[in-house]
């Protein structure tokens, strides 16, 4: 009875449930009782160990150790890494990549003339790792483990996570507690979060992370130092067992602040041999750190526009200090003029990350990747996709995603984000005619560039669910999925979260699917209507307020008045923001016609009374979607009610909480984003419902 | 060299320098050249020392003792208090007043057979050091010293300033440093700063402090333990020897909180023990100690109605506790409901204290009193006067107001509030028909009450210039003056503390005097036309937001919309607000032919096309007052620097780099008020000035 209630919350996806189905359970064992591993080190352990507990857990025996003599006939798991066993190289057989730093991995079952065998073949260790991972997927899924042909190879070399965490144990834009990596200044001592943390990561197949804010405040700027090294390095260690490089956000203007500098300058000599220096170090102490993320010039970091430098020089003179070693510099594109004035139609926040960077294209060393956020302004629910995606074309390129919900709900509201980063992903730039995708620009194929992948703000921190919201645990695991292969459908990674992370009974899939894939369209309906965004307070970007950010200096605008709505991007009357895109998507932006409803007030300043192509106006779009919106997310509450009898209480009550706190917050999105454009326009709903 | 530069600054009005023209400086030494003091205990010694200090400073020589043997004809100063010497007592003789608890004294100059006489006369010590004080400023002023016969009897019992200051050295609302009273959660070691701040309090006749916030927190409340008011007794000492009484805010639910109380329930018997034995703990250490101040029941302070009981309850509990010993309680109205929902346009915050304490109108004990803010809101820069004023009649009362310039600027921008509060004192009530000013019903006079009179809240920190902005000085000066003699006229206020703050030079006076005078006025042009109030960001009410409160939960809206704006709170269509007036303040507000033009948009709901007395239309108004207010507040920076000669180049510049700030602050009001209206009503500027 004293027994802390275990929180199912902490497992995320992998719960390895016993498997009740008795019948399942023989036939999972029957393929499951011996076990071969060739080699001990690294991933490979961590994966043979991680193989013993998934087992154990789901069908409550471990497999006995397989020896060749051991002829019995009964079924087998071969683990191993390329070269490790013929039965290895079979599995990997179907593949001329071959790569030895392929993260690649294949699972091949059939049977042999020593009974039934199932191979888990990674071309390196890393990729045994993730067959481990997958094939314990498979039985969470209740697959058939008959005739097995799996090969993977993920489309994208860096698949990265961003912690925007401070050592002071707070978390920018974090809504899941404190940080698991920081207290008071320090790294933690007790690393088991850590470690938990990094198997969530590795099972979905991530393998970089920078354990850092891209804000890099006092205390941050001396992870560099040696003292700050010895901390880091355990850190690294953690994630090395499950295959993670590890990186740092770093302040560009260290030399200063703790070399002992007078200068940050990137071509003074002094400043290149100090950051060769820590680059020795860092390295001396972890041989495959992953290499520095860098915010320069952006938001009142420091940066080379300091000392009149680009951010080619910037990044250059990083790349060149820990190049030799195999790190990387990720530069982030996110930056702008934020202290614009707000009379100032001209200036266009949306033309700066591509004004900054396109004249830098094919400046930039190449271990140098830009980090490009998805779309032009800053992780609305919905925007544009960025144009240096297709424009860039000699340029290592990481895709950023923001998956913990700054804008989007901050984990009080459902959404399932995966539907909007497919959006992005799927979106064709034209840059070399039809079907360049911003997926293949960003994992470098489309221009055959060395480097490229996806990384994404994380969402998590010390709340014992991880993510606060337990539904918000899809946006993770759909992340790490969609980094692996972008071409994934986000139901299907739905689906397979779901029956992970709560259960294979076909009512809660259906239900918790249907709930997950209209979750961003409602969110979006009662908050930011045809792609105008913006329109929530200041500083925490929590809950509506539509003048919030409309007198302010950060360039974010609606021009709303009495008659209209929308900001003017055209090249023919506004910024010209939307030349910056190949033809013909920068036409079909262009013109009124063509320009799709959801992103109307992107890139046209319209009256209410224009008519969208749904056939309603603007004023009528507003009011419908935010009554409609509000009773959607009420109604995400119904459909959770109708499953609690077939979900934990904790996590469903848990739930329950946050949707009952959505369904009243909708109301006062759509009440308060009404009522301020019933005033401004003065024209009625055609329904007449209630409007304040 | 090395001398850190004098901040003139930190002397305020207490600058006593050095008298340049030498036949002044003859004059006054040939009245001062000896002093007699009777006495030597408290007070006394201060006035006593102060005197010497001033002398010594403006006239650089000391007098010397004077006793009876001493004929020899020089000017003598005799300060004392009555009953101690013949001279003393005569110049006290025109008052039959002589109860000893007053406040009062006299300065009496003369010739009698042993030569020029100056007797300072109190009625106490305390009369007497504001005698000196009085004394000091005649100087400063180069008043005549021939033939004085001054009589002073403040008119408020209670003259009070409440420091809002936390334990962790923040002061809430503060905008001139760091607490002077706090640091690291302890009380400072160091008084000399306390010191000093007590000085100019007693200089201008203050003789009450409260010295920690209203709004109590865990620190604080800890201040009423015996180990808290061991450092809480040294700071009486300190407020002691200038005449001034300490108070100290209280959590209302300390007995939980720190007495291990279950509950703080004012009508349970252990609670009220409880209360009772703090009483005893704190007057056996600090014998004249003055009280309690209590927010409770608002904005989430805890209070009565936890407990189902009234404020009547929590009050007269507390009251019984301390007065036995002399202790008061004062007991704040800001009381109202700040989980509003803004779509409820029933409630109206402007009623809520009404409503609150006038059904308890004679329910509270003699050593009670209700402290009330000067509006009904928040100390807007306009608001009407709080009806409770002429409303309660057999309470105690005193009149808050709020030096801070939470609303007015915060010491960025120039605000003299004195004319403010001077509107607020000369209100009419018409309690007892025409002549019932809000002046006497504070002072307790109208209503013939024991205790009355004026509090506010202070606007200093340890700046070394005490509030930040050096004219904001004059703010605290001008309370302290009031609350003497609400009386005096602003503009004879304003004189007085430039003279002695800065120069009797006469360019230096008129100017100055223009500036402070016209101060007021100036940022309400800018800022909150017709009475609107609130266009501010929320939380710290810095700078122009229109809609910041107006979808909020704080009862504070101006319901503008494409048509109109303002808040009906007629009896007739609106909240009945109006009818808390007594007749005719009532009808003149009820209607909208006679509601003055500068309440206009706190009770009545207009179309912006709706002319105003002045002729002008609602929306020009607008336009035309925020153009010229920016324009105004240019022209401050202009005349302030005619002055830059006059003036010491620390004070000029610290002081000039606020009026460019100003200037430009007020741009930006300016253009996001003219545009948030013209982009909402749609209706041009009359002169065509630019609108964004």
């Amino acid at each position: 009875v004293n027994e802390p209630i275990r929180d199912k919350g902490y497992a995320g996806w992998l719960r390895y449930e016993s498997i009740e189905d008795e019948k399942v359970k023989q036939i999972y064992s029957n393929w499951c009782s011996m076990l071969s591993v060739t080699g001990q080190s690294g991933c490979l352990q961590t994966a043979k160990q991680e193989l013993i507990t998934g087992l154990q857990a789901m069908l409550g025996v471990q497999p006995s150790d397989w020896h060749d003599s051991t002829s019995n006939h009964l079924g087998r798991i071969v683990l191993g890494v390329a070269g490790s066993s013929p039965l290895i190289d079979q599995a990997l057989a179907w593949s001329n990549h071959g790569a030895s730093d392929s993260d690649g991995y294949a699972i091949l079952s059939g049977t042999d003339e020593q009974g039934r065998y199932l191979a888990l073949a990674g071309f390196t260790e890393r990729g045994a790792l993730y067959a481990v991972f997958h094939f314990l997927k498979l039985l969470q899924t209740r697959k058939e483990l008959e005739g097995l042909a799996i090969q993977e190879i993920p489309r994208n070399g860096l698949r990265m996570i961003n912690q925007w965490d401070n050592m002071d144990g707070s978390i920018e834009r974090g809504y899941a507690g404190k940080s698991i990596f920081y207290e008071n200044n320090r790294i933690v001592e007790d690393v088991t979060r850590v470690r938990d943390y990094a198997r969530l990561l590795a099972s979905v197949g991530m393998n970089a992370i920078s354990i850092n804010n891209v804000n890099v405040h006092q205390w941050e700027t001396k992870l560099i130092t040696n003292q700050g090294l010895t901390d880091v390095k355990r850190m690294a260690e953690v994630f090395r067992g499950y295959g993670i490089r590890l990186y740092l956000s770093i302040n560009f203007a260290s030399p200063i602040e703790i070399g002992g500098l007078t200068t940050a300058d990137p071509l003074d000599l002094d400043v290149a041999k100090w950051w060769r220096a820590r680059a020795e170090e860092i390295y001396s102490q972890i041989p495959d750190f992953g290499g520095f993320l860098v915010k320069a010039d952006s938001e009142f970091r420091p940066g080379p526009f300091t000392y009149g430098r680009n951010h080619a020089d910037g990044a250059n003179m990083l790349a060149e200090a820990i190049g030799p070693y195999g790190g990387t510099v990720i530069w982030r594109c996110f930056v702008y003029n934020c202290l614009q004035d707000w009379r100032d139609r001209s200036t266009d926040r949306a033309k700066a990350a591509y004004d900054h960077f396109m004249p830098l294209d094919g400046e930039f060393k190449d271990n140098v990747i830009l980090q490009i956020k998805n779309g032009p302004m800053d992780f609305q629910v919905r925007e544009p996709v960025s144009p240096l995606f297709g424009g860039l074309t000699r340029t290592n390129q990481v895709l950023e995603l923001q998956i913990t919900q700054e804008y989007t709900g901050q984990q009080r509201h459902l959404c399932y984000l995966v539907p909007q980063w497919k959006e992005v992903l799927d979106y064709d730039t034209y840059a070399l005619g039809e079907g360049s995708s911003v997926a293949s620009t960003a994992s470098g194929s489309l221009f055959k560039r060395p480097l490229g992948g996806m990384a994404a703000v994380s969402n998590i921190g010390n709340d014992s669910n991880w993510t606060g919201h337990d539904l918000a645990q899809a946006n993770l695991f759909g992340f790490g999925r969609l980094a692996w292969n972008p071409s994934l459908s986000a139901e299907d990674i739905a689906k397979e979260w779901i029956q992970m992370t709560f259960s294979c009974d076909s009512e809660v899939e259906a239900t918790l699917l249907r709930m997950l894939m209209d979750s961003r369209d409602i969110y979006e309906s009662y908050t930011a209507p045809l792609g105008v965004g913006w329109m929530v307070n200041p500083n925490h970007h929590y809950g509506p307020n539509v003048d919030g950010y409309e007198y302010a200096k950060w360039g974010t605008y609606h021009f709303a008045d009495c008659k209209g709505i929308g900001v003017d991007r055209t090249l023919s009357s506004g910024t010209g923001y939307s030349a910056q895109y190949h033809s013909p998507q920068s036409n079909v932006y262009e013109s009124l016609d063509s320009c799709p409803d959801e992103l109307l007030l992107f890139f046209h300043h319209v009256p209410y009374t224009h008519r969208l192509k749904s056939g309603k106006t603007v004023i009528q779009h507003i009011y419908d979607a935010h009554f409609e919106g509000a009773e959607q997310a009420e109604a995400l509450l119904n459909k959770w009610d109708l499953l609690a009898a077939k979900i934990d209480t904790l996590r469903h009550e848990r739930v329950r909480y946050r949707l009952v706190d959505q369904a009243e917050h909708a109301k006062e999105w759509r009440d308060a984003i009404n009522t301020y454009f019933y005033r401004k326009s003065g024209i009625k709903d055609e329904h007449h419902r209630m409007i304040y």
